[in-house]
């Protein structure tokens, strides 16, 4: 099935190369498709990596290695496969995990853990052996291309190609971070169906990076949700390849460290957009806002139970500003909430006010804004001081023809 | 919007009076419909009730009120209004209430607290007391009427009218069992978007009504979802005349005691499958069956998991045996699960056994199954002996049109 664009698709911007990065692409062939679906990055020697993966307990081969291999913290190359997420099958897909890594280390001559691959596509069937042999050798000797490239090649049911960039001053240095990433349904929080690459020309310590990563995805990634549906192949890796020659940052107290973390945060918080933005289906693009909870992570809950419904996400498709199903929403999240203090509003008019809806509540500016592509949602518990942000899309016809046509 | 039956609704059946049951409708007009939506259900005095009650914390006053009542175990009525929830009403939506139970109570010469209401309908719109209070008036000095106007006029966006019954023979006596049913969207767990309502002649303690009422909601209407959506209204009463006059069920060890509790459940679990049938936009009804989990517990957890995820939902729409999102479903569940033990199947038939595709599937039979109106599924977790059966419906395009349009 040929997908039109979505019409929340942002033009792919322009990109700079990143000291270090040299990202080629390949055709393997995993489907029956006339497109490159093989990806390799090469990274320079000593470039530190960190990472977060799905929660699902079904997980890849990949995704087991890579939270593994994460740990070590050093990185020399990337493999991204598409058309096939080698997910649940057993020792023959593992085998074939092996054998990429193992044929890249060979060739940068690297140890065998500073590869890093990603599968993404057809749950079930394994990697053919052969068809990856031949696409990272063919990989492997390309030539360098561009980012838009390396992204289109990532992708699968993605409708645009998805990248961004952003930069910092550290220590004096200007660094640069690059991101790139696919995805479109099978997402949702604890890693959303997607794969996720930030190249950067600072110089990080590992163990920082993962911080960095780490409590970036806490307020990107993990509040981001297109279905619900939890992929078994998540991965955001991150790299920093230190050609900016900044002074190492290594704890909190060094110099730029404050800056490279709001950068790394807000090259994650692109990137988690850009998948909303491509969300199965989707027309509008919503963010929703929780205030008043008892804490963050309880405005997290609700802000995704609200984000996760069936029934707000095709009031919103329909255009209709109803709240009662927020008011529901909000109630099943399991989280602390009370009827009578609860507010709700929508493009930052309010609806209903502590429990009651209001009364000179003026209904034709709120119908104005739900026209748009971009809508907002305000939602005040009125319990404590816990606030967080969620990003989510609409659920239309364009969903259901998507995935109850689209064949594994 | 009207809507077509759903191509899985089933005739209304006959359905005989239960002593000490008097049913009446009459309609107060509070949406602008020609139909009645006002029902009022008179029992004789000395009549045992039981509840369960949505777990949503934004519960309507009639749920607040509706637990405390039944804590108390009598019951002289039910008044059911369709067409206004009157959640999320604040201070004026309990006065409707009360009034409505005081007028009750006046004319019946019995405790407030006996009067039970429930509403179903639009959320956030305090219940018109004047509508109210005529509807009531109208009803109290109706004929009364059969099960099936009865069942027809608490439902709303329902597409069929769902009653049932059954029998058991308790000490010697016969005793019979009448439900009736609305539901279609906003179904949960914790309680579906709904309102069940099971009446018997049987004579039962009330303490003993309340376990075998929640004992069969955990095995029924706790097992299905349409949309993971959870009502701030769901109510499921059991009310039970003793016109039967059976030696009074006290405990378990009472005659007849077993006979009853099974049939309360098989009651419960028709009700439940009714309202899966209406589920909105429901084309096929899906049985999700779950073994070798490490409890009951888990492995209903597992299913409503599966059951609530998109991708399985239309997948189904689509009848296409995609197993690879049921293997998704099982991982996000957050329930223990090994992915290389786990086993899935089609209509009896497995596709994967312990973490593998089967290298002999043969699909044509299972594509055959996927054609039909009745789907089952079969997940074996391999770890223990834990087992639950889940019951829910597709996910297709009729869910959006409904929801998109239907309006507050």
């Amino acid at each position: 099935m040929e997908l039109e664009p979505s019409p929340l698709a942002l033009p792919f911007p322009d990109l700079p190369q990143i000291a270090g990065v040299t990202p080629r692409i390949a055709r393997a062939g995993y489907k029956d498709w006339g497109r490159c679906d093989l990806t390799y990055v090469e990274l320079a020697e000593g470039t530190a990596v960190a990472g977060v993966f799905t929660q699902n307990v079904c997980c890849s081969t990949e995704v087991e290695l890579g939270r593994e291999q994460a740990k070590a913290g050093r990185a020399r190359a990337l493999i991204v496969n598409a058309g096939n997420s080698n997910a649940f099958t057993g020792y023959r897909g593992r085998k074939a995990v092996e054998q990429i890594m193992a044929q890249v280390a060979d060739h940068l001559g690297c140890p065998q853990g500073e590869v890093f691959v990603s599968s993404t596509g057809v749950i079930g069937v394994p990697l053919p052996r052969d068809k990856a042999r031949a696409g990272v050798e063919a990989a492997l000797t390309a030539e360098p291309c561009g980012w838009e490239d390396a992204a289109a090649t990532i992708g699968t049911t993605d409708t645009f190609t998805k990248g961004t960039m952003t930069q910092a001053v550290v220590g004096g240095k200007t660094v640069t971070l690059v991101g790139i990433i696919k995805g479109s349904g099978m997402i949702a929080p604890d890693m959303a169906t997607m794969l996720g690459y930030v190249f950067t020309d600072a110089a990080v310590e590992p163990a920082f990076l993962q911080k960095c990563l780490s409590a970036a995805n806490a307020k990107t990634f993990s509040c981001i949700t297109v279905d619900s549906d939890t992929s078994t192949s998540d991965t955001v890796l991150a790299f920093a390849t230190g050609a900016a020659n900044n002074q190492r940052i290594k704890r909190p107290s060094c110099p730029g460290a404050d800056a490279f973390t709001a950068a790394l945060e807000d090259i994650c918080r692109q990137l988690a957009h850009l998948v909303v933005r491509d969300g199965e289906g989707a027309q509008k693009f919503i963010a929703i806002s929780v205030t008043g909870a008892v804490s963050d992570e309880s405005a997290r809950k609700v802000g995704l139970a609200i984000a996760n419904s069936p029934l707000v996400k095709t009031a919103i498709a329909g255009e209709d500003a109803n709240w009662g199903r927020v008011v529901m929403a909000v109630g099943k999240a399991g989280e602390p909430a009370d009827r009578d203090r609860l507010s709700i509003g929508f493009g930052g008019i309010w609806a209903a006010r502590e429990g009651q809806p209001l009364a000179d509540y003026d209904e034709a500016p709120v119908a104005e804004h739900l026209k748009g592509r971009d809508i907002t949602m305000q939602v005040d518990l009125g319990l404590g001081e816990g606030r967080a942000t969620v990003w989510t899309c609409d659920l239309t016809h364009g969903y259901i023809s998507i995935n109850a046509d689209y064949r594994s």
